[in-house]
């Protein structure tokens, strides 16, 4: 199985502190192998995902402060793909651009933006593919996971997470979880 | 199909403008017929989804400032069943919990919370069910998006919403948008 690297784009720390946290923590949970918070560094997130990944197990890097120019065309040098999702692209249910992404059988880059994002990552140098989670305008958070729950074909939510400290234990009514 | 209202629980006006705002437009853009913030009233919100509303199409209603325990017994009460959206709860991939709830064929009031949320949400009185989607912490805009998209099979992502001033025709470079 190939694996998905989320890029997160244009991200202001006061502004976006939460949502990109959501971003990071739905990457992980949703089965992306990592995060890149680009251009800009923000402690405070990476401490938080880091205590998650702790806590509740990984494998799951996250890195910050790296141009998005480099994070793309190293990605690309290493043969990989890069998807970005946008309310504007084709969208992932009416066209078949799902198959086309996964007939690749290629690493995937997918970029997330936060503000609205640069003309180019529409064009070619920078994606291979826009994506569309539908065409409504709705949430980067909400995107990100339909995307990596069709990619994955939903096992992702049924994957082992290893080294965790901790781990619920699915109930029908209130709460249990077991250290490890 | 049955229908499927939101029910967002526990906003903070300060803390959670941008999530529960987030949270509303996944909503609306995978499916929900409309949302109720409970307990509280926020204008600022109220203001942003009906703007959304407004230029991209209907129908969604928003409500807000009702008492939660109202709206939950009001829903029991027209025959509609509760969907409590938990990490702690019946794996969504894992186990049939999806299937048994399609199976009620009823109308779904889903409870996402913002804080950490009442015991008695995981109980009877409150839930029919507790669904996790995946039992790792994430984010209830995550959540909430892969619940839409698996309850209604993707069918909502293709969804033409009615008396919208723009709409955006899906491309694979670029943006296009037409207004009608």
């Amino acid at each position: 199985m190939p694996k998905i690297v989320v890029l997160r784009w244009g991200h202001r720390p006061q502004r976006d502190a939460r949502l990109t946290t959501h971003v990071v923590l739905t990457a992980r949970a949703l089965g992306a192998s990592g995060l890149i918070l680009s251009d800009i560094k923000d402690k405070k997130i990476k401490e938080a995902i880091e205590k998650v990944t702790e806590n509740w197990g990984g494998p799951f890097f996250f890195e910050m402060g790296v141009p998005w120019k480099k994070s793309v065309k190293e990605w690309k040098e290493k043969g990989g793909i890069v998807v970005h999702l946008t309310a504007y692209g084709e969208n992932i249910q009416t066209s078949d651009v799902l198959q086309r992404i996964k007939a690749s059988e290629k690493d995937i880059l997918v970029i997330v933006g936060s503000q609205k994002v640069p003309k180019v990552f529409f064009s070619r140098p920078v994606s291979d593919f826009n994506v569309a989670i539908g065409s409504q305008p709705h949430s980067e958070c909400a995107g990100l996971a339909v995307f990596l729950d069709r990619f994955f074909d939903g096992t992702e939510l049924a994957k082992d997470f290893e080294n965790a400290k901790m781990r619920i234990i699915p109930q029908k009514r209130g709460k249990k979880t077991v250290k490890k």
